[in-house]
C-alpha cells in the first residue's frame, strides 16, 4: 500500500456493505459512537428508489454490525421540522449524555442541516434546523466551548458545490446560532476544492484535533481525501496546525472503485485510552464503509510535522 | 411608459447620482428612513477604486439629498467583527426606538450579512452577523413578531448566484438565530432565477407587505424587477397573496443604461399615512437612486389581483 | 448610420410599442401579413407577468397598427392540443388560400413549434406540433414544393441555445413530416452562434429569397442580425447564396437598448410588386417593432455578390 | 450482490466482448431479437479510430454470438440517407413481419435517429430519418397502435445532454411522423438527469412493458440504471406504473469499471413463453454486453409495487 | 461626469465612427502614433461581415481623421506568416527609427500576435509572430531595454478569456523571444477578471508609465476600465505603483451603448511635451474611438497615490 | 487483451509504483533515456501532499527502477527562474551530447514549460522558460533541425485545458524562440478534445516517428490514449501521415482504475537498434508507469495505414 501515513487501513476492510441491508443501493458516509457496553451508529443507506435515508446500527466489536432493516424514525413537535427523504452523512456526539445527531436533511431549497436527541438510539427527537441552507455537513463539539453549544459546518451552494470553509458557530440553546467565524478554507492539492469537517473534534491536551475532508477537483471529478486540523480550546476557530499531507487517500480498489470513484470521506471517529488510539470510519466511493486505526500521539505529531 | 402598474415614477428621476459623492463610480441599491423632521439615508457607494462602502445621507423632502463624503464610519467591540470594503446593499428599519441597518457585508469566503445600529446616523455600532455565509440580502421587521425579533433574508452562493429564495428567521437577541422558514421562491417569467427582499415589510391590515425584487435571465444575463407580496402577520413566511405581474421593470434609460444594464431594484420604502401612499426607492441600472410612488391600497389591491 | 446596406430603416421607427397594448411589458417579433385591403399580424407580446402571449392586429397601410387588447383565442379539437402562455415569435404564411401561424409554443419540455390557420384573424384552428421539442422557429413554404407542403425551421435545445442550423422538413397532410433536411448553419462572424428563418420564403426567379436571423456571442451575451439567402427552388435545402455581410445590424438606440440589447430580429415581410420592393419587419432589443424597405432586386443582388 | 431486485444477472457475465471483433475499442449497446431458430443482433462496436460501427452478430442460444467481423453494409435509394461513421445504439423490433433497425446516426448537426429494414440480417434498407436533430434514443412498437406506426423516442441537444424525456409519436407510412405526445420525463435519484427508453416495448395484458434507462449526475459524471414503466396499450403516452426504484443498477466491476464507469444501458429484450421469462441485454460500462432474466410478472408487479 | 479622475474627455467625442469607412460595423481599438507633421494610425474596422480587418487612417491635428476607404496590404516573405481576416486591437511604436504595428492575428488555433514594419504606413512588412498562441495584446518598447529588444503581453486562452496578465519578454532579433517575466496580474474590483497593456509605454524619470485595460464581471458580462502602472525603467517587470482606482471608466452614452456595452479600452497614446500632457485614444463600446487628456504628471501623481 | 494494435504491453506492468518512493502518492508520467550502460529517468512523483516533485531513478534494463528517494535538485543562475512546486511530466532527449529535461513548471499564472540540462543525473542546471504561459507538454528535437534547436508543445489555457494542438518552435540559443507553426490538432473519436506531444520523436528513413497523446471527453471526463505521426524531416510542422486509428487505449484494470480513470499517456521512449523495436513508457490512471513494446517498422507501417 502506497499512501499509508499514521493511518492503517483494517484488512478485512470495508466493514460495511450494502448486502447488509434490505433494498440498499449503498451504505457509506456514517456516524458511530460508543453506546452502553459497545457501539451504536446511523447510517447513510441510498436505497434503490435512490432516497437517502438512515439506519440505525449496533455492533459489540464495532466490527461486526447489526444494520436495522427499518429507516430511523423521527419524532418532531412542530409539523413543519421534518426529516427528508434526502437525509445523508451523520455525524453523532455524545453531549451532556445525551446522543446528538446532525446530517444533511437537504429539501428543495438545497442542502441544508438537521438535528436532532437521543437516548436510546430508538427514539430519536428532532429539533430545528440550526442554519438556513445551503449547509452540507455539520457536527458539533463533545462540550459547550466558552459557555455555549459549538459546531463545526460548511456552508455550500446547490448542486456539487465547487467551494467549502470550515465554519464555527455557537449558541446558547442549541436552536438559535450565532458568532459565526471562519476556521480554514481550502489550500492547495487534495484539499483546493474544498474542505468540510468529518467526525466531532477530539479534545486533546494540544487543542481539538479535527479529522476533516478534502476535496480535489481532477478533470474527471470530484476526488475525496481526509486530512488532520488542530484547533485552539477555547477560540477552535484559531487554527494551531493542519496538514499539507494527507492522513488517508483512495488507494484500495474499494476506495477507487464504486458510485462515486476514488472517495475516502471520514465521518466517525472512537478511541481507545489504554491504547491512545483512534479508530475512524469512512465512507469508500459512495458505496460502503471502511475503518482505520492510528496511534492518536502519531497523529498529531504527523499534523504538526506537516502543517501548512 | 408602457409598463407603469401601480406605481407612478417620479418626473424628475434619478434623484440620486453618482456626481453627489467624490470618487463615485455608482451610488444605487440605498437604505432611506424617515429620521426627525425629514429622512436619513445610507448610501451604497461604489467607488472608483471599485469597494464598495456606505455612505449616510439627509434630506428635507426625501428627494434633495446631501451625501456625507466621507464613508460611514463603524464601530464594533471585537475586532473579529468587522465592516468590509466590499458592503453593499444597505437596508434600514427603525425598530424598538433605535434604526438598525443590515447591509451585504462580503468578504473571502462570500457573501454574508452585516448588521448595526445607531441613533444618530452619526455612530454606527456593528454587532454579529446574524447568519453564515452565503447570504445576500436582508431585512428586519419593524417589530418583534410571535415575541421574537424577525429577519427577512436571501441565501445565497458565491458568485452572481444563479438561485435565491426569501427564507425567514428569528432570533430571541439579535445575536443568534433560528427557526428558519422557506417564505416563496422563484417563479416562472420576471422572477424565474431568484426574489429577495426589498425594504422592511409594511405591517398593514391585511398582512406583511413585502417589495421584493426578482431576476429574470435573458441570453444577455440577469433583468432586475420589483414585485410585492402579502405575508401573514403572525406567521410571516406563510404567503397570502403574491404578484405573477411585476410591479415595475427596466423602462426608462437611466433603467436600462448603466453599469448593469436592466436592473430596478428596490430597497427603500417609506410612507405618507396622511395620504396612505408609498414611496420606493430603487437602484437603477446599478448606477443611481430613483423614486416611484403609489397608494398602498392599490398596491394590495394589485397583488392581491395578479397573485399567483 | 453606419450599417445601412441594401435596407433603409423608416424613419419614424418603432413602428409598434408597447404603450399600444394593456398589460405590455414589450411587443416585438411578430407577424405580418397582407390582409383584405390591408395587412394583419400577429403580435408577441410579453405581459407584465411575463407570460408570451399572441395578439392579432390590424392596419390600414403596414405602418399605423391596432393591437387587439385581449390575446389571441386558439380553437383545439383535441385537448391534448393546446397552445401554452409561453408562445412566442409568430411566423405568418398565406397558403392556399387560408392563412397558416407558427410560433414558439413552448413547454415544460422546453421550446417546439405550434401551428394553426385562419381565414379571418378572429377564430384560430389549433393544428397538430409538427416536431418534437426542442425547436426554436418555423415558417411555412407560401406553397407545396415538390407536391408537398415544406417547413423552414430550427431545431434548438433547453434554454439559451449555443447553436442552431436551418432544416427543411415536408409534409403530405401538414400534420405527419418527415425527409428532413439540413439546410445551412451558422459561420464566422455575425452568424456563428446560430442561424434560423426568418419570414416565409419569397419565390423569385432566382431562388427562394429568405431573410435569416445570425446570431454572434460577444463577452456580454447574444447579438441578433438579419442576412439573406437564396435556396433552390425544387430542392429548398440547396443553397445557391448566403450572405456572408449582414443585411442589417443594431445600430440605432432602439436596436441596441432593451429588454435584449442589440437584437435586430426579422420576421415578417410584405412585398410590392408595383415598385419591386419589400418590407420587412424586426423585432428590436426584444422590445419593440421596426421596419426596414428594399429592392428586391437589390437584395437578390447583395446576397449573389457578398455570398459565402 | 446487494441491489438485484427482480432481475438476475447472467453468472458468466459479460457475454459480448470486445475481443469477439477485431479492431473492436468496445462493444455495448446492442440489438438482439429472435430470428430463425436462434438469434440475431445488431452490435454497437466503437473501432480503435472510434467511429461507432455497427456489425450483424447471430447465435443459437443468445449467450454464445459469432459477430460478423465486417460492418453491416447499408442500402440507401436516396444519396441524401446516409448511414454515418457515428451509428450507435440500435434497437430491432420484428414488425408485420420484417425486422425494423434504429439507431442514433448521428451527424455533424447532432445526434439524431436512423431507420432501416432487413429480412435477412444481410441487406440492410435504410430509410428517411424520422425526426429532425436532436435525437437520441428511438424504438418501434411491433405492432401499430391506434391504426399507426408507432415510437419512442428521447429528443436531446448535442453534447453529453444534461436533459431527456420519453416522446410518443406515430406515423401514416413510417416516413412522415407527428402527433407527438410526451410520454414521461426524469424524477428525483438515478433518473433524475435523464430517461430513455431501452428495448421496444412488450405488450401484455397490464399494458405495455417499457425497460427504460435513467440517468444520474453525480460529481463525477453521469451513471446509468434500468427502470421500468406499464404503458396504456391504446394510449401509450399515458403511464400507468412507473419504477421508483431501479430495476437494474451499475454494482459488478464489468459495469463499473470501462470507458465509461457505471453504466447500465439496457437495449435488447427476449422473451420466454414457455416459462413467462424475460432476458434483457445491456451494455457495461460502454464496453461489453451482459445479459440478466427475469420473470414477467414480478417485473411487472415489481413496476406497479414501486410505482412512482 | 461622475468618474472623471484626471483624465478629461474631449467634448466631442467620439472623434472616429463607422460612418467614417465604406462597410465598416465599427471602428474601434485603434493604433496611433505622430507621423510626420501630423498623425497616422492603424484602425481596427469590424466590417459587415464582421471580418476584423485594418485600415490605415492620417489626421493633421490627431482630431480629424481620413481613414483610408481599403484594408491595410501587408507585404510577407514566408507564405506560411499571413495576416488572417480576423486581425484586430493593432498598436503601434516608434522604435529606431520605423514604425512597428502589433496587433492580435487571430486563427483557427486562437488568437495570436502579428507583428509587421512600416515606414510610411503605405508598405507593411510582416514579421514572424512573436509567441505561440494563445494571446491577445502586445505592444513594443519605444527602445531596447537591457539590450534586448521588449514587449508587454497577455497570454489568453480561446474564447471569452476569463483571466489575464501582464507578461514581458525580451528579443535579440525580433523575431524570437524569451526571458518571459510575470509583470502583474488581476486585483479586485474593475480589474478582477483580467488585465492587459495598452498604448506603448511611455518612458519618465519615475519609470514605464503604462496605460492598461482592466475588466470586471458583472452578471452581465465583461466591463472594460482604463488604469495606470509604473514600471522599472530597467527591470519593468518590476512594478513600481499601480492604480487601485480606475483612470476612466464607461459613463457616457458612447462608451455605455454598442456592440459590446460598457466598454472603455485604451490603445494609443500621444504625448505633447510642449504642456507636459498626454492624449489617450479609446475604443467606447466596441463601437466608436474615443480621446481624453491629463496632464502626464498628474497622471503619476495619481497612480503613486491610489497604488494597491 | 482486446485493443492492442502493434504495440504489445509488457506482462508484468506496472512497472514503476508509488511503493517505490516515500511519501509518493503516485508515480507516472515519467521520462526515461538510455545513460551510461543502462537508463536514467526523471519521475513525477506526486506526494502525499499533492505538490508535484521530480525524482530521477536508474535502472540497469529500463525494467526494474531503483528511484531516488529525494527529490531531484535544480540549480539556477537567475533567481527568478525556478522550478516550482508544480512541477510534472518530464520528457528527457539526449541532444548534442547532454541531456535536457522538459517538464511542466506550473505556477500562480497557469501551467509553463520549464527547461533544464543536465550531463550526469545528479546535477540538472535550469534553464530559461522557452514559452510565456499556459503551455502544457514539451519535447526538444535530438538535434537541430534546419540549423536552428526544434520543439514540439502543446498550448494551452488554466484548468483542465479543453482544446489543444501540437505546435512547432525554433530557437538559436535553446533561450529565445519563435518561427511558431502549428503542426495538427484534434481529430473526431478518440483525440477529438486534445493532442500533445509525448517522447522526443525519433529520427527515421521516413520522418520523424512521433507518439503523442490525444484526449476525449466522455460524459464522465477526459480519457487519454496513444498515437502515432510521421512529420517532415526538414520541416517536422508538415505532417506525412497520421493515425485515425489509436495505438493504445486504457483496457487494463491498471489503466482504467486510479487518480484518473482510463489513462494511457506516453511519455518516453528508448529503441533497440539490433531488433529495430522501441519500447514506450507511459503513465497509467495518472498512477503508475508502464511499458508496452513495438517494432518500430511495424508502427511506422500502422500509421501510414490508417491515417487520417
Amino acid at each position: 500500500m502506497a499512501n499509508e501515513t499514521v493511518f492503517r487501513r483494517y484488512e478485512h476492510n470495508p466493514v460495511v456493505t450494502p448486502d447488509m441491508v434490505p433494498r440498499a443501493n449503498s451504505i457509506h458516509n456514517s456516524a458511530i459512537v460508543r453506546f452502553g457496553d459497545g457501539f451504536a451508529g446511523v447510517f447513510r443507506v441510498d436505497e434503490t428508489d435512490f432516497c437517502y435515508r438512515m439506519h440505525t446500527g449496533f455492533s459489540s466489536d464495532g466490527i461486526h454490525w447489526d444494520i436495522t432493516p427499518e429507516t430511523l424514525d423521527m419524532l418532531s413537535e412542530d409539523p413543519e421540522v421534518v426529516m427528508t427523504d434526502h437525509s445523508y452523512d451523520p455525524r453523532l456526539v455524545e453531549l451532556e449524555g445525551r446522543y446528538y445527531l446532525t446530517w444533511c436533511n437537504a429539501g428543495a431549497q438545497g442542502a441544508k442541516i438537521g438535528m436532532a436527541v437521543t437516548d436510546d438510539f430508538r427514539t430519536f427527537q428532532q429539533m430545528e434546523d440550526p442554519f438556513p441552507p445551503s449547509n452540507r455537513n455539520a457536527v458539533l463539539f463533545p462540550r459547550k466551548v466558552g459557555g455555549a453549544y459549538a459546531m463545526l459546518h460548511r456552508p455550500s451552494d446547490r448542486g456539487h458545490t465547487p467551494f467549502g470553509d470550515v465554519f464555527f458557530s455557537s449558541s446558547p440553546d442549541l436552536v438559535h446560532w450565532g458568532r459565526h467565524r471562519h476556521v480554514f478554507g481550502p489550500h492547495a492539492g487534495w484539499q483546493s476544492t474544498k474542505v468540510g469537517p468529518g467526525p466531532s473534534p477530539l479534545e486533546t491536551d494540544e487543542g481539538w484535533l479535527l479529522i476533516y475532508h478534502g476535496v480535489w477537483t481532477s478533470c474527471n471529478g470530484f476526488l475525496y481525501y481526509a486530512g488532520g486540523a488542530l484547533l485552539d480550546l477555547e477560540k477552535p476557530w484559531k487554527v494551531i496546525a493542519r496538514t499539507r499531507d494527507y492522513l488517508l487517500g483512495p488507494t484500495m480498489l474499494y476506495e477507487r472503485v464504486g458510485d462515486v470513484p476514488n472517495v475516502v470521506f471520514p465521518s466517525a471517529m472512537v478511541t481507545f485510552p489504554e491504547t491512545n488510539t483512534m479508530r475512524i470510519y469512512y465512507g469508500c466511493a459512495d458505496t460502503c464503509v471502511s475503518m482505520a486505526e492510528a496511534d492518536i500521539g502519531e497523529v498529531i505529531a504527523f499534523i504538526r510535522e506537516h502543517s501548512l
